[in-house]
């Protein structure tokens, strides 16, 4: 940008082998070079365990499809936490934790009034879980038991903000929490204002299970390293929220969605729109991973809640248009669909709108942030890797009369 | 926590040799390890060097302490972003455009009126920054030029905020930005109400260069992973504020400066208090630094302008316990002191209360976050170690009657 011209340049390459000189000379042996961290073992953890080729997510030592069809998302978010999936007491005692601690401070509700109603959901939400911090006198306290009650609050709460914030953007009153019923029943409940079928309830029970956790994803990376200046945990969930919120990270089962109903707007034959967009070099949304190469092990339990869930709802148009999908993108280009692509249209006959639906992967996910938080403080370490230096050197400060005024 | 008994612990014992070796056959060779990242280059940077064998910090080139002498922060913003000095009409410009867009949003002073008075003011400044997103329209325009302004936008905003919290948490009304002076200038009279001197006018800039970069440091760091994931600019500094928030990154100057008070209260000799905290085993803040091996070169620069300011307010108590601290620390320890140990008697001199260090800090540093995230933009890759997986493998999920509920 600068060094537009010929000697700008090799004076700058010039130096640029000067720096590396500089730097090995300077501080000892060569550090590892690996640009993005993508082959790096960065931290030692015993909460998940990914696993592309096989196509296995692994929680606390249990496939993640086990999960969400035999436990509950507050089972799991206590696995997250402890390390055991609990006994009826504990479970017990957990819930009415939650559901104790749902209700927002007015002040929060108020930050929420205060916000725009084109405002993007994500950013709402990292503001107002930034301004829970305000009202939780524990908010500094970094001993475990603190961190722990803040970590059940935040799940507890980050629901409520959710569904507050999307009544509010449509005029209508937010609606207090229930003091009963799990997560998933009471969120369905503050948005709609309606009491959710059976299978409303389970499909979403099922999709917060299967969000609660991946291993070290930005999002997750984000938390441990806010977490690792010792920071408290409202900032390190706000960074983690912030992470998300990139297009690179979450928000891909909106793009799912959008696919679906252009679908079925269009009438067209879905089979057929899935080869058009293939001929035409684009990309259809919800398939493959980075990660799986095989199948998407959360995508399977979702294919059979999206089922029951047209069932209850008498609607089975997004099961179809996805059947459909499925096999043409299998026999075009052999590739599996993933959680997303299930999530989208189960969220949708929930009556949730596309552009909530990575809030509610925070909902989910705040579960697995914080359980990396609580690993993080036991055994604390500040995570900072090392810039290469590639800049001049040795330049003088001109007077100001003299300076040619480069712009970008 | 969970493994109590002495065949739980060879159980994961054996299930983590079992885990590294499954991970090291189903996906290829190992990766490299480096737990803390602290030996790894993770990306390249034109932005800042930092020599601790040498005591040298460079930004684009120029040495730290040149820039302080010889440039305003304004100046030292421009370098940032641009990677040049700015000559006159460029300088002239970016001065008017910071000062046209000092003042909030009416509703981010009343988020800032909603937030309790006793709140930590690094979480007001984190909730209030993510606030500002919410009225700009370009929040979410990833555009190189949009991020520009943006940069542009929170550097100008950012000293209001703090302001603004602090007046507000004194009772008293928020004074409006002035649309003249320095961002030094402006932030003092915005706080007291009184035009500042000259020797404050130029100390607090002196201390905003100073403060403006350091390389990869663990806010920095945040800010480009979060920035990696394309989320938006407001997420990524809202991520880095949370990081600064640690007691491991920022905050040391407080603690200097509760020390300098302590030292007047007790009417010890500062010498004779030296040596007594050393005798205890104590550690004495503002000396040494993690990175610098011999002089902070930051701290020379902040030394004269306390002399300066001393004169300026008739007040050279703190520079004389300084001088005492000084010198006994380097007979009995020879360790010099850092940018922390003259910034907090700076500051107080400044008539700023202790707790908004840490603020100020942001107000210079968001001028480095966001070079760095103009820099991630122009050649973005996503920032994602890995995580090496040390917990079980292959349970099966029991009915919960059975689970002997462990809690942690």
């Amino acid at each position: 940008m600068l060094l537009g011209t010929a000697t700008g340049q090799w004076r700058t390459i010039g130096l640029r082998l000067l720096a590396t000189n500089m730097h090995a000379t300077s501080n000892g042996p060569s550090p590892k070079r690996s640009l993005g961290l993508a082959d790096v073992v960065a931290l030692e953890s015993s909460i998940a365990s990914v696993d592309g080729t096989r196509g296995e997510l692994v929680i606390r030592g249990y496939a993640i499809d086990d999960l969400a069809r035999e436990t509950s998302f507050e089972e799991v978010a206590y696995l997250l936490w402890h390390g055991a999936l609990p006994g009826r007491r504990e479970l017990r005692e957990l819930c009415e934790y939650l559901r104790a601690e749902r209700t927002l401070s007015p002040m929060v509700l108020d930050v929420l009034r205060l916000t725009p109603e084109d405002a993007s959901p994500m950013a709402a939400v990292r503001t107002s879980v930034s301004a829970l911090a305000h009202f939780d006198a524990e908010a500094d306290d970094m001993s475990r038991e603190a961190n722990y009650r803040k970590a059940i609050r935040l799940t507890a709460r980050i629901p409520t903000v959710i569904a507050a914030f999307d009544r509010i953007r449509k005029g209508k009153e937010p609606i207090a929490p229930s003091n009963a019923g799990s997560t998933a029943e009471n969120f369905l409940y503050m948005l709609t204002g309606k009491e959710p079928g059976p299978s409303a309830k389970q499909a979403l029970d099922a999709a917060l299970v299967l969000h609660t956790e991946h291993g070290l994803n930005a999002s997750t990376f984000t938390a441990r390293v806010i977490g690792a200046t010792l920071a408290d945990i409202y900032s390190a969930i706000t960074g983690a929220i912030g992470a998300l919120k990139g297009p690179l990270h979450g928000g891909a089962n909106i793009k799912v969605m959008q696919m679906l109903l252009e679908i079925d707007r269009s009438r067209d034959d879905p089979s057929e729109y899935v080869r058009k967009r293939l001929a035409a070099g684009e990309r259809i949304m919800g398939f493959g991973h980075r990660v799986y190469r095989t199948i998407d092990p959360r995508a399977k339990v979702l294919r059979s809640m999206l089922e029951a869930l047209g069932e209850e709802h008498d609607n089975h148009t997004w099961a179809t248009y996805c059947d459909h999908l499925v096999k043409t993108m299998a026999s075009e280009k052999g590739i599996a669909p993933n959680v997303d692509f299930y999530s989208a249209p189960v969220y949708y006959l929930l009556g949730i709108d596309p552009d909530l639906y990575t809030p509610l992967f925070v909902m989910s996910r705040i579960t697995g942030w914080t359980a990396h938080l609580l690993e993080q403080w036991t055994n604390n370490r500040l995570i900072r890797p090392r810039a290469s230096y590639i800049g001049p050197h040795n330049l003088r400060v001109p007077p100001i009369t003299t300076r040619s005024g480069l712009i970008a």
